[in-house]
């Protein structure tokens, strides 16, 4: 009895990358995150889910509240999922097309996001991603999604040395070891959600 | 014994306005959130918390770590909150000055906001204090503030029938019944932090 | 001589919406804008640019410093204009996808935006598309764009009387006169930008 | 006649610094802009405003449409300045509660604020004020501020090698030369405005 109250549940994490370029640096976060959290995580499993295939958002493609195959695939993905990851780089000081357009369809009705923990990883020049941040945590306030508050991750890539390798691997101890700290907090922040009533 | 897990914890909240004004609309929002408390909702008590005595921030003024007078009862109150209510009037599209002042202030170490759900709530013109309210959120991540994310309470005070009577008294009905749902998603938000491990 | 000086250039203003749907209410405000200016106001020109052709932001489209040829074409548009006119929905309570992927192509080197004077209408429920008029700002700052600060137009779609006909046409005249001191605002801010040395 | 047209006005800046405390960096970066301006840059003042006699805004002060004596004589120097440069610390991820009120006092009918150019320039950890420059651009559309888009000006105080002597005095050339150009920008963009019918 007191030994099934101590099995802890396993954490399911959908990470999206908001950039489709195919060595995006924030993707290879992604990677590292999945890394790490294989080495050295227990209970949390996280999956990389593709959002290259969904088109461009247009209720007019809602026929009789059915979605595009790609979009039903991608709900789905994010209905399954404990909580979530996302990998979003700042573009012109915002949110990426890519990542809002995948953001929106899951929030069609039924509004897939609703009441989940997130957390939030970025890398780029400048502020590593940060303003892009603050914009989609406001996303997040009609999403319903709980972010984590901290540790919070940006990373400047292109600050020596270097964090990235030219495939978009990231060779950072520094930023993995921040990367773990994050999981962490995403998977605490996760039970509590989980445990409570 | 299983009764004894049957009692919910009273759950105190702080709230605060950040209007000085007398006959300010929010402090009325607030003394309506006070009336629909006592009335109909168990487990649950609001403190208002006077914010007016406070001196302006500024970090001179912290003598060998300790904080002036006004500055430490302030954070007194806040650090026995279970969580907070925020009455919050935009201004010029922003927070008030002096309600970002004693955010300023109970943030200063050790940072009494840490770890606390909350909730915002607000009136005046237009989006009725919706800019102010995103604001705040963008400033709760640093304090590690949890905002419940819905139901949001903006209200448009000068939108006929008649919001507020001349001395600030909220005296719309549907709007009360908006104030108790946002009440009661704040306590079972609070619920979900204090339960959990 | 004087009578030179007299002639005011012809402002070309080119309009995009946001929305990809065919009944599309913002689309429907743009037209409203058209109708209004070739109605009522002299010496400025709005074309309607369609972003629905253009592919996802992927720099990896990019073979050696040219653009998809919808990019191209969209971006010499952008380049022609004077100023621009953002028709811009609220998704999320932020920007949407299509928007934000047609502004980050037009930002790829050389930037197009640069230096231009721009507008920003909306149209949806709760604030009428207000919280992505100011992410749409913030973007602006990396653009270059200078926006009009005054009259701000937004407009609750739902709100009775009925703004809108089933095709998305917009049969408010009061919002048509907002609107129509929105272009002159534009096309006195553009004049200040076009005068000066 | 052509004489005439080069002589250049004096533009007159008012500089406004967001902390009150005596060893500021941000009014280090204030002391550094005056030093420039007067060693470097022709046909332009810049008179620092002191904000630390204001009272809390509080609409119960004004008594027949009359102001308290700091915020009229605060008021006098807002209107009487062609551009304004903000040196705003960040505090809590969003603008400090002394800037907020001074914006506030001044936006009080008649907004003297009203469709003058102004720049930010900020310094602290993290983004070096990044995040509280984007929440007074937001709060400049109200006011009828027109920013300066580039340079953007931010610092990391703490980053080697040293910023700052331990007055508070800015010691490092390559953001000397920086803020020149913040100021430069201010110049070029308050003529557009002064030359514009």
């Amino acid at each position: 009895m007191a030994m099934a109250a101590a099995v802890q549940p396993v954490i399911k994490v959908a990470a999206l990358c908001g950039s489709l370029r195919k060595a995006s640096f924030n993707h290879g976060l992604i990677r590292a995150c999945i890394e790490v959290c294989n080495e050295s995580i227990n209970n949390m499993s996280i999956e990389y889910i593709d959002i290259s295939a969904l088109p461009f958002l247009n209720t007019d493609l809602e026929i009789n509240g059915s979605y595009p195959t790609p979009v039903e695939s991608f709900r789905s993905k994010i209905l399954e999922a404990d909580s979530i990851l996302f990998a979003s780089p700042e573009n012109n000081f915002s949110l990426s097309a890519p990542l809002k357009n995948a953001i929106d369809w899951a929030s069609r009705p039924p509004n897939v996001w609703a009441g989940k923990p997130a957390a939030i990883i970025s890398t780029g020049g400048g502020f590593g991603g940060g303003r892009a941040q603050y914009h989609l945590r406001q996303v997040g306030v009609f999403l319903d999604l709980h972010f984590i508050n901290k540790p919070e991750f940006y990373l400047n890539a292109f600050q020596p040395p270097a964090k990235f390798d030219s495939d978009g691997n990231l060779i950072d101890l520094e930023a993995k070891e921040r990367l773990r700290e994050v999981l962490l907090s995403l998977q605490a922040f996760t039970l509590k959600f989980k445990n409570s009533p």
